[in-house]
């Protein structure tokens, strides 16, 4: 039985993934440089995320609220001067109307802004312009907000989901009184993000600090969750910033503490984005296409009757109608289940690959004599194959209702320990010098070898000796992921790059 | 008892309808010209819209997606040259990346767009191009799309939620393979547009079609459902088009139908924005500020516990929180009860009339003596007077967790009836000439006067006679809203305007 996709992963992991995307109706080119348009199964995923996420911003005290596409200029200099390493690929808008002249439609001169506005690469700046009006009292703190939005970086050689112009995120932005409070909320959502990814993605992540030279721009501490791709390369899925107040310093963010005293607010940003659905491609797609955790599954579960243009397809597609309507009245993970009969024209083993394509945890395929039997031909998306063959038995009806919810948990927990596997056995941490990562990370097995990542021993070099050091990185195109929250005893061993006492082991990979 | 706001109704009902989206927490300027921001409690009623809205559009059988923030001028060229009077009040984008020049930050020359991209004002154009690649067959449709996203119309004078240059919006994107599904897609819409608003946001609506001259450009019919304000003026609340084969034609979609021809797919698209906020104020505000229509409450019922920084404070606490857990397992409208226990510090009655100036439906008060009694003290927003006097009594806590859905549905069915009664008292439909129309509508009275509509006889006049007829509209200040779908008899009474045989009744009045 040949793979559902024209290219597998071992074959060439950018067009395998570049197929997952277009066959798993997830999004595709827009024609605009680096947008893309997101098509409805990869939306439905999204907004699975949205509302999970949503849930757990709420339960933990924040509020949604919606600010400005754009940035006057002015804001985006204030901040620039204040940071340095600014990223400045940004869209400008200079023209509010558009005119015909000469028969060409174009910006019209006469409307040209007095200031040109950014189209917003992330909102710190605006809303904090507003935390500024905001906040006068410690009885305003901690003010805690969400939004989603989409935001654009200009981006010269984006991909699907991980890198494009425009993308959908939220972003948090809170303001504390105190330094401690500041930093436990940043550590509270790099944990929901962290058990998102794990619990609900099922994806196993690395949560840690990001080293000083891989700060967001302005932060006091940054810390993030990187997921390992079936690749062996990092991926970034989210990231929590403690910003001290230099923020509420630029933007003048004051409040009147308890003593009647003027101080500064102690500000935290943090955010996910449509990436995590590349993030859930490369965790957990395989050769035939993406494999869903079942959380995040617009359908979980779909009955496919095949029809035969005959007048028993009635009462194929009535059986099915009647499974869906009990599952529907089931509960997993504390929702009801989402099942669709796929009632479309058209053959049964072309809908069946569109739905393991598009990575449904449950297929249930449905025939005539399946419903004389009170049984479905049951597949799970995570277990397709048995040797060359496909992995599909019938299962009694009301077996399938009963156990259905366990049988979405144990999909999740397979995908989950399968990924947690590959995590854990490509971990180095043998590896004390330079020369042994340089060779382990080199490009002799070919540039897109699988090569995992690195736990290493860092001392936290500053100034020449980390330019040295990024120098070094660069050369085997390595970055500094993160310093994990959980540390292993350093036992007196060494930097690897400064031969100076380490203060922490950091993970080193290749990233998207 | 002074009123909660400064200025009410009678006095400045624009000052009024400020006041009350300020003091209620629902939006304010941002800054930047037209773009507002949406504060929690206004995101929080939006963000409701939205769920009961997906939920209706969901199980009509759409899907969501999204399409670029980002439109080429190409593809708007493209259009505008079918459509006429296309507006062109749009942001243009021109530069991708900001650089600093004599210590000046200002779009970099060297990183001119070789095509400007405007930010789109609607996504006709960049969905009709992806449905060109979607559709092949007639088993491809209907296709049923959807998005949720922010779109940019430059405006000279906006007002908050009621016309601002971003706002939020859905926008439903349909192909059809011939005109009567499209047409009937179209009034499903409108349909669901007019049941959201009277059953959902308590807002009666005169439902009908637009005028030719008032189409979406581009459309063969354009219908609206038109909402009476207290000032007397209308509010376009929602629209549906049925494109034909316009766009179609202008994109080349084609679909190959079941004789193995090729024909062109009929469109429609359909929205509503957060105007429909605006809707929601100026319809059940009162001089107290907002009254919320119990479904789109973000919070229904607000206990407030009088806390006086004694002892038996946390009693007071806790009884309310018991209350509140109740309430949550109980159901109003098909949903968990939204109940909250407002714990804030200060003073029991400031807190009392942030909830009323926010428009929770209903407002409990807890002091130990209620702990006693085993009651609260209850307010509904819909009666919170009577005479100059509170309106508040004392109601057993287990009466309250009993009583509440159905109070909820009282308050829903309340707030309609009022708003019914203002609209169906406020329609003129006995005026028979121009002379009575200019006499009713002159400004006289003070140009800000209560007019009310007009329901007048019409026999879509066009080309010169229509130009006249729109002069002598706009020396009232009049607009045909729509001609309701619900007509009367026209036992062969003539137009207004031109005398001629009515073909229908149309709705005449100022709007927003």
């Amino acid at each position: 039985m040949p793979n559902a996709l024209p290219v597998t992963r071992a074959q060439n992991f950018a067009s395998w993934y570049q197929a997952v995307v277009d066959q798993g109706d997830l999004a595709e080119e827009s024609g605009v440089r680096g947008c893309m348009i997101i098509r409805p199964w990869g939306y439905g995923i999204w907004q699975r995320m949205q509302e999970l996420l949503d849930k757990r911003f709420r339960e933990t005290g924040h509020e949604n609220c919606y600010f400005p596409l754009f940035i006057p200029l002015s804001y985006i200099a204030r901040e620039a001067e204040h940071v340095e390493g600014f990223a400045k690929e940004m869209a400008v808008v200079t023209h509010h109307r558009l005119k015909m002249i000469n028969g060409t439609l174009q910006p019209d001169p006469d409307a040209r802004l007095e200031e040109p506005l950014v189209v917003r690469p992330t909102s710190e700046t605006v809303i904090g312009a507003a935390f500024q009006r905001w906040i006068r009292s410690h009885r305003d703190l901690p003010l805690l907000l969400n939004q989603w939005a989409n935001v654009v970086r200009w981006e010269m050689r984006p991909r699907l989901f991980l890198r494009t112009s425009e993308f959908l995120w939220q972003e948090g932005h809170t303001a504390h009184a105190d330094q401690a409070q500041a930093v436990e909320e940043t550590l509270r959502m790099l944990e929901i993000y962290r058990s998102f990814a794990e619990d609900t993605l099922a994806m196993p992540v690395a949560v840690g600090e990001k080293p000083a030279h891989e700060r967001f721009p302005g932060a006091e501490s940054t810390y993030s969750i990187e997921a390992m791709m079936q690749d062996g390369k990092a991926l970034q899925a989210g990231t929590a910033h403690y910003l001290g107040t230099n923020f509420a310093r630029a933007q003048n963010i004051r409040y009147q503490n308890e003593q009647g005293e003027l101080a500064f607010v102690h500000t935290t940003s943090w955010g996910v984005s449509t990436r995590l659905v590349g993030g859930v491609v490369m965790t957990h797609g395989d050769d035939d296409g993406l494999r869903l955790p079942p959380q995040v599954a617009p359908r979980q579960l779909v009955l496919v009757p095949i029809l035969r243009d005959k007048p028993e397809d009635a009462g194929v597609v009535e059986y099915c109608e009647a499974i869906a309507a009990e599952l529907v009245r089931a509960s997993a993970f504390g929702e009801p289940i989402r099942a669709l009969v796929d009632k479309r024209g058209g053959r049964a083993v072309d809908k069946r690959w569109g739905w393991v394509k598009r990575g449904v945890p449950i297929i249930c395929e449905v025939g005539a004599r399946d419903v004389a039997a009170g049984v479905v031909t049951l597949m799970r998306r995570d277990r397709l194959r048995q040797g060359e063959k496909l992995n599909a038995a019938p299962m009694p009806k009301a077996e399938l209702i009963a156990s259905a919810p366990q049988l979405l948990a144990d999909i999740r927990a397979a995908l989950h320990g399968e990924a947690r596997e590959l995590m854990d056995k490509n971990i180095r941490t043998d590896i004390s010098s330079y020369a042994e990562l340089a060779a382990h990370f080199s490009d002799a097995a070919g540039e897109d070898a699988f090569r995992g990542w690195a736990l290493v021993p860092w001392s936290r070099p500053q100034g020449a000796a980390l330019e040295k050091v990024e120098q070094q990185l660069k050369a085997l195109k390595l970055t500094v992921r993160n310093a994990p929250l959980a540390q292993n005893p350093l036992n007196g061993r060494k930097c690897l790059f400064s031969g100076e006492p380490a203060l922490e082991e950091v993970l080193l990979g290749r990233s998207y």
